[in-house]
């Protein structure tokens, strides 16, 4: 166990999840940025000014993202601002900022201030496991949407990747007749090997119509409008690619396809686990740091 | 393939669904006691008077349940009454009647105007199909209401019955760790077989505050008063066992315990699949009647 | 815990691993019927005579079979033959004796010297925990004599009772494409909600030359000479029925086919985890007398 | 489908299912290298002579691995020799050679006679798919060689590259209870991402204790002298890492484990899946040159 003491400063409802969970591991953890209603456990202290929150701690958490607007530290659950400026000028040297999705600017401003910043968002472990979360937002939606089961439905998932295995697996766990689309041959094995059936894209038109719903991984348009034409209109398509999201909305519409953007999955659908997620992925910098 | 005329008598969409899954298996379908705006495959004829649907059919088939008030036809999708005096006394000796949760009133009635009346409730394999669609239900309302995933989550699945059974294959294929609850010692074998882990009722207090997720299933009160008290407070409690339930809301109440009922969720979750259920049903009821 | 005495009389490897998990479950435990070589855990004590090793007992456990000539005792492990009407005559009244496939003549003996006799064979739990060496142990034959890897292979399970379900459920999470035959329509149901191909006992013919390798489970002739013509010659046939099994091997000649008897798998492939079936469900049975 | 002619040339029964699937699915297919007991399909090709077999081809497949001894091709299923020289020396510029682990003195020796070659083992869709029959292999060691079965066994598996994740996939399938060691914090998230157990390295040793099985995949000592320590007397160890492997037998046998080496598992454990393997490697090898 770490003996640092950690200031958690804003964020949403993870932050909160994880300076409980910080603190029952036995961290030494204090709380500024959220409104007297949000409840932490007993032992985590709130601190009532940005010096005394600053105070005596090692290592500064912020939300993700860090900042909306390159000015303010986002705190959704906090009705007064806290400028970067005012914290990075109050922080000491031997203090850390550890933020998700930390903006060029906000970089630059901790550079200026000779404040060390690392970034929770650049870590693959969390890229991984914020997969889990958001395969089962798509799920959600896709039970919440289709007038039939997972179980037995003609599924495709565009894209093997992170999102993309973890989506195919819960998929056929649950029964689904799972389609997993991929341009690479030995992405192709991989699906092959997991009992999935592989689609290589060039073949991937013939059996467009066949699908009663369509998970997008791709930040890119492979659905372009020549293979829009072969989906069903009863066919629900839900984008999880990153904006602009890999389905052109207008074209969609012009065939009369049924597409749902569901973005930021983790922190709305399982704002608990994704809040461990990122505690986990902390310790785990902490850990490669030595620390 | 059977060459019988088919009329499908009101119903909701699961009946709908059947006609044109009927219908494109190459059936003779008609249909009554759905208003305009109801759209059915093109092939499927619509009657304009009962007499008019009744004529030259060998089958009549209705929703589930039959009927609410043991006089009319259940048509939730129909503006106009259709009353069982009516439709018995039209019908001919040949013809049969096929529905859902028939009431001992309405088989009667079939009784004293002999028409062969057949359930389709009844039948074993309809209430195992309907286990798929009530326990993804129950998994969409977990994954809406938890702010975890499934995956990981503590759940508890209280009965081995039918619906017991899909619901834990589907929580540990997602996932979750699954404990599931049980009286008798071969329950418990096909639970460790099936590698979820199982709990024996006696030993149930010590671990129930470890679970963020309950399911019940079985139709009587098994958490009891003095279990409920280490239920934690932040567990998510989902009742599935038909009415009145086997959960005792009142008591559940004074330790602030979250409970959800939900009931009929084949068809409100997924009523294609559920219609696909029923119209297989009948199917096989037909096929063991040498038909 | 129970506090009774336990002797363990004769048996083979499995009923060593039941002594020895007994006395680490904290029992006071003695083995007689087992030549010197056999080891056990240091504290299972040794008896040097069978007066010796019934003194003080509660229990007397014995193995599966009990016995293979109605005569004595089956000690595999031992060089001396033990008669039961010696053991049974030195018995008291307050000892218990728990053996399994207990033959009517040692049942009416025990009669005779009033010797209650339990027979853990009898108890489904039993039965259903050794559906899970014997589907490892039918598929390790396949492993072994298929030039094809079981992922992928065109799997055909006949029967869906316990070792139906246990093999179709090992076969499938392997990656076979899992094929279940039933005469059943509820089977059916459990055989695709289970996420299997289902195959309706009349329709099998059409669809057995697509198989590599078909695992029986049924114990009477379900594949006639009728449904072997259309079996491939290359086809592997695995027998799990007890005998006389559901292949008639004759006939299974004159077609060329391949076909291997697989018989007791649980004690062949796994002596120690069907040990430990026997000792679980030994619990059970005292649990279940309140003892 | 390819138009091309095909000659296999030489190596074992994997090239002959090769040879039979490519015949199958339309190829004009030649066999040479092979005695006259080996039999393929009626349609596959018989040549007399090395020109024969040469003449009119455009590709030349050999077996894994090409050769032996840099001098002959490798022919375990023919009773004389074939020299790289006379084959190369034969050939024309025109026509490709594809072979497996093609050693640097045959590159070079290709080179020289200006013959195109290209090495279907360096695909990785080979690799990936190879790891289904050696993860399926290695289970049947295991299951052949434990007293317990693989359903509940604590099972550890070393390392989570490709057979790392077939075979966790695999165990877990079946029920065991499945670690999995790493090293990195990504693989460790993928690996809870699956529902397995993950073991960071360093805490390796505590847990050590606890398994029936380890099985080693990875090609370097992981498996020190100060673990082995910590490893039972009655674990089974299965190297499935090429040679040298990743366990020191020496050390090993110091400390009394029993290790299996497993190696080239698929050729051995499913010499049919593995010739269609390579089949479906040459065929995307073919696409991606647009042949």
């Amino acid at each position: 166990m770490c003996n640092r003491k950690i200031l958690v400063l804003g964020g949403d409802m993870r932050i909160v999840t994880l300076a409980n969970s910080f603190y029952l591991d036995g961290y030494d953890v204090t709380a500024y940025g959220f409104s007297e209603e949000i409840e932490f456990e007993a032992g985590v202290g709130r601190a009532s000014s940005l010096t005394e929150a600053l105070s005596g701690r090692d290592i500064v958490v912020m939300g993700l993202p860090v900042t909306n607007d390159d000015i303010t530290v986002r705190t959704p659950l906090y009705n007064e601002k806290i400028y970067f400026y005012d914290v990075l000028k109050a922080m000491k040297k031997n203090q850390m900022l550890i933020g998700g999705k930390i903006t060029p600017k906000i970089k630059n401003l901790c550079k200026i201030y000779n404040i060390e910043a690392i970034d929770y968002f650049d870590r693959e472990e969390l890229t991984v496991l914020n997969a889990v979360p958001t395969a089962e937002g798509a799920i959600e939606i896709a039970m919440k949407m289709l007038p039939i089961t997972i179980h037995g439905s003609r599924s495709l998932v565009l894209g093997f990747g992170r999102i993309g295995k973890i989506l195919a697996k819960d998929l056929s766990a649950l029964g689904a007749q799972t389609y997993v689309e991929a341009r690479r041959f030995d992405d192709l094995s991989w699906i092959k090997a997991y009992g999935y059936h592989g689609i290589y894209l060039p073949q991937l038109k013939e059996q467009l119509p066949a699908f009663d719903v369509i998970y997008n991984t791709i930040p890119h348009q492979v659905l372009t409008e020549d293979l829009m034409k072969y989906i069903r209109k009863d066919c629900l398509i839900i984008d999880l690619a990153s904006l602009p999201g890999g389905i052109d909305d207008e074209k969609a519409a012009q065939y009369g396809l049924k597409v749902v953007h569901a973005l930021s999955l983790p922190g709305k659908a399982a704002p608990k686990t994704s809040g461990e997620i990122i505690g986990q992925t902390i310790l785990n910098i902490l850990a490669d740091m030595g620390v």
